[in-house]
């Protein structure tokens, strides 16, 4: 075994095979690095094309489609009202698989809802917390050569639940200038408002800023290529456009812990499943071998990517995926969660026999996936979970979209006379070790009106709610 | 009165009088506008500053400290280690009235911990949702010539009760290199870990970076000027630092809706104690007069005005401030809201007689401060609400920081092979409607293995829990 802890062992494809017991902790830290993406170059890119949308609206994003779309789109024909448009022709099959997938949606994020807070925090000091909707909202759904109903219900559910008024989707337009019907399907299932006929960071910038066809969103959500990334970033940073983002987004990825008690076809199932997104998927295994017998397991994995990979239609897509890959040994089960912790996986699948002992120490994961019959592909479909999650190690301080992605929080502040008694001389006194007598002038003023002293009865009061 | 709706009416210092019926739609969602700020100078004197620590880490932040705070700082004494450091000597009754802010504070904000939630989206398919910590944060507490310890408990307390293991707090040292007691007391009252003798963009590059003795955060949480704010934007874009932010930042403002029924002397007071925050402060008043008889009110608050600013220290930036400040006149409930949540206040105090019905209406605020008692600078310190709070109109789509700030949701689905015979007949069709083969063969080889039709056993079972 090489000295840096791969070896030539014949997983297929390019996969290496690390031991972790033989890497140093730098080669570790080296391996929860995902590959660079140039964003740099993707800004540069989008700025002129922000610019134009900002300055000619609805022309530009007419103009912008032809040339990356190949779409002729008038500007009256940019966006399509979803409530009044007709429910598109999709196959019956798959209105019922896209209907059942949303309903599962629907259930997981409207358990997401939280009732108003109420808290005395002081008698006669009340604090409450209420969650408000984000009054208009901007979902990408990426499109082009791939057809994604899912993002649309995914993106759009949570933001309906939420109780946002405007839901505008934006995705871009097939040549011929139309949007799949379960793309319409979908979005209109789940309670978009508007679809706007856009892709790119052009679709970005037109929400960020409005335009006469489409309405000015307050919050952009969604995945995308590195253009609409990078849209998203610099519009984020821009306080004219004065919008937010769900989070950055980087390419898909996927961590699988297993053992030998694992079902060698579905731990590559898996990793297929997330390999076939694109040559810059990031795949990785985590195999747990507290005996370090490992080699007639990693036999059957190996035949198991041969078989399987040589049926894939997106076989070539796959094997450059998966030659970027690896699979690393542990000997124990903290050792795999330090690794996947680490590295922090968008998905975390874990196929050994007890998936809630790893569980319970998942600090950096997007979703995870536990056990033998939890495939990713449920959750990026249909379990209910949501599917737009953090890539790039951003699942250490972001979770991936939810009903709150589209709330915010407002707090509020009530107090009876009795309550700024209680609490008003402290603010006298911070205020006085602050030097802001204004905020201290505040509280004094009032507390001359209504004297300093409980009543008994205020005193009364507190005791028996307190007691 | 002129035409634009401002007339000569005399508020002092300059505060613009403004009839709501007559100014345009235009001119009205100027006044949504704040003054714009120079964010391009404050980011090209960040990045120098920004690549400096980067680079050279302790020893730049040395440097710094002599050059911004005149501080001789060695090396070795950037960072306090809040844990074993004593408490610091305060004066009692400013520990007091410390010690009963956080209280509040702390009962406010623990009460917003979420318990894991836990659907069952169909027989067999589970979803959950896990509240995690985000291991290591930041926060940035102004400094210089203020002392804010407020600050300091209200970024912590939420920090310390998501569970955040590393709370790094940092702010600019005095000349002599010390940190004013009240904040050390307030850092570990609250739970921070480290204090950072650091101010301005170079504590925000080591916390985003890490050097030997800060240690590399995730997540940026406070205010700050505008090299602050510049430094958090540009670094929370910046893929190698990988951090996010809590928000943008502005200046502090106030919009204050009261009618004739309220106190003039409260809603001065309430006003000024948000214009001697600084001359770049907003003050907005919003004066409810179904009648259109304004002028006795008016000549009441005038004498306030003088009197009450008159007496301030700060009078000359309080001044300041009112000068770019203005009063709108309104003639409903309606159209104060209307107005207010156009401009989107980070404070939004309401003096009316029913400010419930006010609150109903409230869409984009930060904190509310409901009826004639709960002036603004309660919230600033004790009540328990958090005073890190949107600005800028940011209210459209932020919430303040809060224990939800710290945190992050880990989903995670289970499924029984019930389960996935119920769910997987979907994801195969949507699979196949998206063309991602390999996605569909994850729930094929499962379904190959363990059969397609559900036994009466599950179908009984389901029934049972559903009924």
């Amino acid at each position: 075994m090489a000295t840096n802890g791969s070896n030539g062992y014949d997983l297929p494809f390019g996969i290496r095979l690390i031991e972790d017991s033989k890497i140093s902790a730098e080669k570790r830290a080296e391996l929860y690095l995902r590959p660079k993406i140039d964003l740099a170059t993707a800004k540069s890119r989008a700025e002129p094309i922000i610019a134009e949308v900002r300055q000619d609206g609805d022309a530009a994003l007419a103009r912008l489609a032809k040339r990356f779309d190949k779409a002729e789109l008038s500007q009256d024909d940019l966006v399509i009202d979803v409530a009044s448009a007709p429910w598109p022709k999709v196959e019956p099959k798959v209105a019922k698989s896209l209907d059942a997938a949303y309903e599962n949606v629907r259930r997981f994020h409207a358990a997401q809802k939280k009732p108003t807070l109420c808290v005395e925090t002081m008698p006669g000091v009340e604090c409450r917390r209420i969650a408000v909707p984000i009054e208009a909202v901007g979902l990408y759904v990426p499109g082009g050569t791939a057809v994604l109903p899912s993002t649309a219900y995914m993106l759009a559910a949570p933001a309906k639940l939420a109780g946002c008024k405007e839901i505008v989707l934006a995705t871009p337009p097939r040549a011929d200038g139309s949007i799949c019907p379960e793309v319409i399907y979908a979005a209109k299932r789940a309670g978009a408002t508007k679809i706007l006929k856009a892709g790119g960071a052009q679709a970005i910038a037109a929400m960020a800023f409005g335009t006469k066809s489409c309405p000015k969103v307050h919050k952009i959500t969604g995945p995308g290529n590195q253009y609409v990334t990078a849209a998203k970033m610099m519009l984020q940073a821009d306080d004219e456009a004065a919008v937010s983002i769900d989070m950055p987004a980087g390419p898909s990825e996927q961590l699988c812990i297993f053992d030998v008690t694992s079902d060698p076809s579905f731990v590559v199932a898996d990793l297929l499943s997330q390999a076939e997104h694109g040559p810059d998927s990031q795949v990785v295994g985590v195999f747990v071998s507290p005996s370090g017998e490992t080699q007639s397991y990693l036999s059957r994995l190996r035949e198991e990517f041969e078989q399987q990979t040589s049926k894939l239609s997106r076989r070539d897509i796959t094997k450059q995926a998966l030659s970027k890959s690896f699979v690393i040994v542990v000997n124990s089960l903290d050792a795999a969660m330090s690794f996947s912790n680490g590295y922090g996986p968008e998905h975390l699948v874990v196929q050994t026999a007890d998936p809630e002992a790893y569980l319970e120490k998942v600090v950096n994961a997007g979703s995870v996936f536990m056990g033998a019959f939890a495939p990713e592909s449920c959750g990026d479909y249909a379990s209910g979970t949501n599917h737009c999650l953090p890539t790039s190690g951003y699942a250490r301080q972001f979770g991936g979209v939810s009903t709150d992605t589209y709330l915010k929080y407002v707090t509020v502040q009530k107090l009876t006379p009795a309550g700024l008694k209680r609490v008003g001389p402290h603010v006298e006194v911070i205020a006085d070790v602050e030097e802001l007598e204004a905020h201290r002038n505040a509280v004094t003023i009032r507390l001359a009106k209504i004297g300093r002293e409980l009543s008994w009865l205020d005193k009364l009061a507190a005791l028996c709610r307190f007691c």
